[in-house]
């Protein structure tokens, strides 16, 4: 309700001590959206958990609402973020690992060709993994991608990775929380790489943000206290962990769940089997030109599983092209 | 800083807007605590990072409150609440176990006998709790927890359970939330045993309660999505354990720590081996006639190394016999 007041600050005071609400005062506060089934299913879903004495209301601190982030916050084409992440720290620690210019999957990826990422299969992804992203301080990690995301570039936009997250998304995760919801990110993606940007870019504290997470030693160093990132997975937030991890962290359910991918249909069936109104919402990347276009058959972000649920059971589905006026808000 | 405007709503007012802080007005925030050097040193530290333009101030999202829960929030004597819940989980489930009443450890907590919890060493303790606190879902064992909560008895005062909580720690919850912090509990208990009454009795909500945490299965049971409790243990949220879960769950330091006992010394190290205003807190049990008086050589809430480090670091110790007036409500 913030937004409304500071616009109409004396008419909005005024018309809350009367007792309505200001909202509809506000100018929409989903102005990239387009009007039509999409965004009319998120306004009646708010608009009824947050009418007070209507059987659909919720109280304040029920109101959860989780959001995957590759795919559903920002974009995850051509690649995940994180593995450019990955690479560009496999360059950075090369100099001190001279055996990695023969040594695969090292190899291939030093040569700048992402396809060495997988090309080891787990195995390869794992010693990736395990070499750039545990053996450090959660100190020095938080640093390293905190430097890594103030200058690395998307390779198709050239824009800045935090520039490619989705206009309407951010204007939800605004409405949602000015009525009185806590938004969380529940992302197949890694914890400690999330948290040191998610609250600039979407407004949302390290406290809030579920993500894969690594084993953590506690010892002294140098006379400190340090926290040493293992390279053991203690979450797979992904599929039928991202409930695991919603239970873990947040212990109740959340009443809206936002997704783009099969990875996150557990976590939307978690939320909307249940009585109650309940919002569960899949972006579908229909934009080729803005953006990607890919669902069923894609190799990142796959949508097939998720297209037919939603489809028997109703869940929203965001269509890109149509629903969205802007993606990005560099456009 | 709201319960001084509601106090005072005019004049509160016009000396906020006049830059007085409204604290000043208040009554005291801390009326169960005597004047004395450890809640001095409480009130010293809140309005040193709160007053802005202070070198010690920190913004609202990064004033983080830590506090373990059994022996600081409220008693764990004789023992802790969590196996008096065991027990007497144990007696309802034995219907379905005609065989527990000759098998070790189950036999001799039948028989009412708390020694039967630890006879068995750390195997007995895992077959106890793997046989109360797994293989039902979350939902289940939240409702159980609900149930023998609410009628429950402590068997020393007869008072429920969860009247055995601090009143001055109560205060204290209060006094940090009131000055922008976020209190989050951080406990060896189970995560799953404090989420159904925490948010009624501490004001903490199920997403800001960190504790010792199994592995949960998610699955399809009766149609509807399921998490169900698995032996394993993925979080020993004790000593070391303690920044292990503070981080995976919140993701930033605290910035004040309260404990009880050597199984906190790393969580409050955690906090305050780090510059800046830093606050670290050891409740001394030292009330033998109100509460129990115990501490280098108790069995339960041992508390030794922990003071001497905070002798040496120069850290809070509330010594209960003294800094409090009343222990607990019901007084």
């Amino acid at each position: 309700m913030k937004p409304a007041i500071q616009r109409v600050p004396r008419v909005g005071i005024l018309l809350l001590s009367l007792g309505f609400s200001s909202m509809a005062l506000a100018a929409d506060p989903l102005p990239s959206w387009n009007d039509g089934a999409a965004k009319q299913s998120i306004v009646r879903f708010v608009e009824g958990v947050t009418r007070e004495g209507s059987p659909d209301f919720v109280p304040v601190p029920e109101r959860i609402a989780t959001f995957d982030n590759d795919g559903t916050l920002w974009a995850e084409q051509p690649l995940y973020a994180q593995l450019f992440f990955l690479m560009d720290r496999v360059k950075a620690m090369a100099p001190q690992h001279p055996e990695w210019k023969t040594q695969e999957p090292f190899a291939t990826v030093l040569k700048g060709d992402p396809r060495g990422i997988t090309a080891g299969g787990e195995a390869g992804v794992a010693a990736l993994l395990t070499a750039t992203h545990s053996g450090m301080t959660t100190d020095e990690f938080s640093r390293s991608v905190s430097d890594w995301i103030s200058t690395a570039k998307h390779p198709k936009t050239g824009q800045p990775f935090t520039a490619m997250v989705y206009k309407p998304m951010l204007e939800l995760l605004d409405y949602l929380r000015a009525n009185g919801f806590k938004t969380f990110i529940v992302s197949g993606g890694g914890i400690e790489f999330m948290r040191p940007w998610a609250e600039k870019v979407y407004g949302i504290p390290p406290e809030q943000v579920i993500g894969s997470s690594g084993g953590l030693q506690f010892g002294m160093k140098d006379g400190r206290p340090a926290l040493t990132k293992l390279p053991n997975l203690v979450l797979n937030d992904d599929k039928e962990g991202k409930p695991v991890g919603i239970q873990r962290h947040i212990g109740r359910r959340p009443i809206a769940a936002f997704g783009n991918s099969d990875g996150d249909l557990q976590m939307l069936q978690w939320t909307c089997y249940a009585p109650g109104l309940r919002l569960c919402l899949f972006v579908h990347h229909t934009d080729g030109a803005r953006e990607w276009a890919y669902d069923r058959t894609s190799h990142i972000g796959k949508l097939d599983q998720g297209l037919d649920e939603a489809d028997v059971r109703d869940w929203t589905v965001v269509d890109m092209k149509k629903d969205w006026k802007k993606v990005f808000a560099f456009e």
